[in-house]
């Protein structure tokens, strides 16, 4: 699987390389910095999507390409002093620290316009369509809701429970999952409800493990600083589940995605080896 | 040409009160906030360019209300402590005052998503066409490139000579500006380069007025701080030419703006009366 991961990294870094050369300045040198590394997961999701529905790879790049930059683009802006304030992405220093706070919210307002920007390049089809489920997925009722609620958590008089903790994940790390994941289906025009069905339980599952890894993981593998949940207080599925009943859900959410796509046949094995993949991973 | 500016104002809060109904907590509440008030001239500018090309009132609000999304977006970010440091905006407390910092990030983020869902709107002709032409102006080599280029300003050991601020401006302001005054023919698939030459001499001639303003104007009047550039020793527009060039300079752009539009016949009228209103405006 991390073959097959890294196959597609190399494809959306060279894609990145290629789309980022013309952005100057500061702004752009951080565009660049912020877009390298990372498991390339989404950008996954939409390729081995678009292939199940017979969309040429040169096709799904821009979309897969524009959901890695959308991602990045959260990530340089959850790591602002002003919200999680972390000094260290990937192994290296955030943006805000590298460059300034100034710079990463550019940074960040310019990588989601690009993604938009990709998505809607010529050669994808139905980029409407598409566009129009990105800008749902990330705004204030995707992506962004799901930030607000983690922010508001932390100043909570009480720990989250289950269902605001799974309504939250939904949002931060769901709704981008299941865009990724639904690509395909929605540049073919064909039934996204395997798809979705399958990325909502991966989705859950993704974030259970990143949690798993907050509290078992060491900085060195997961290249960000770990155990940073448990010494703020903030309620977790590990520390609402306990880790054993965590990781458990998280391998019967893993299976529940895989059941989904059974309707592909041996065609969705790429997808099936994922889920497998993302509840095993160390970072 | 203030009442007609005002009917479109009208009609752009009706429609946001109802796109930003379902957006809920801070965030949502930040966003209907921020979206609040301003003259709206992109909005008219994408209504009067629909109109010019045959497009229902109904289909151009998507992107007239868009574009004013995506301004506020923008003025949201550029408020921030880390930014302009701006206490006070259209008379009002800015977002990261009445709320804080993390809400004025998410607010401007969510906020440039919903530029994108309302472009494609399944009512607006040509939406994949026109939602790239707006990634293409916010993005890292449009609005966003204008903002990081003002920021280095700030900090630069000499200021910018005419040429730079021109290019500055030409991001900062010029780019929404040109994709409202376009939208029209786009939407029609027409040809823009009779409204691209209009906007951007429109563009210029807003901006030098801008610095009229904060040289000559009231804060009560404004709605916001004035004298900030001559304080800071930045390099304006005024500075460069002084008061009466400046003016002067403003009128000549307003008519080549006007005289863009020649080919339209009287069909112009509304877009060369904003010319001349942009122009004598005092907020």
């Amino acid at each position: 699987m991390q073959e097959r991961l890294a196959g597609v990294a190399d494809r959306v870094q060279s894609h990145l390389d290629q789309v980022l050369k013309p952005f100057e300045g500061p702004v752009g040198e951080a565009m660049r910095y912020a877009t390298r590394g990372g498991k390339r997961v989404r950008a996954f999701l939409v390729m081995e999507s678009a292939r199940l529905h017979g969309i040429k790879d040169s096709c799904a790049i821009w979309p897969g390409t524009a959901i890695e930059a959308m991602h990045a683009y959260s990530l340089v802006h959850d790591d602002l002093p002003c919200m999680d304030d972390d000094a260290l992405r990937r192994g290296q220093p955030t943006v805000h620290v590298k460059w300034d706070e100034a710079t990463a919210v550019l940074v960040g307002d310019a990588l989601q316009a690009l993604a938009f920007e990709m998505v809607c390049h010529k050669d994808v089809p139905k980029r409407a369509d598409l566009a129009l489920a990105l800008a749902r997925a990330a705004g204030g009722r995707g992506m962004v809701l799901g930030q607000a609620l983690d922010i508001a958590a932390e100043s909570a008089a009480s720990p989250l429970t289950l269902d605001q903790i799974t309504r939250l994940q939904a949002g931060k790390t769901g709704a981008l999952i299941e865009w990724s994941a639904t690509s395909g289906a929605v540049m073919a025009g064909a039934d996204t409800a395997p798809l979705q069905a399958y990325a909502r339980a991966l989705g859950l599952a993704f974030q259970i493990r990143d949690d798993v890894i907050d509290v078992t993981g060491d900085a060195a593998t997961a290249g960000k600083a770990v155990g940073k949940d448990a010494k703020a207080g903030k309620a977790t599925f590990v520390s609402l589940l306990g880790l054993d009943e965590a990781k458990a859900r998280a391998g019967a959410l893993a299976d529940q995605a895989c059941d989904a796509l059974s309707v592909y046949g041996k065609e969705a094995n790429g997808l099936q080896h994922l889920a497998r993949f993302v509840i095993a991973r160390k970072a």
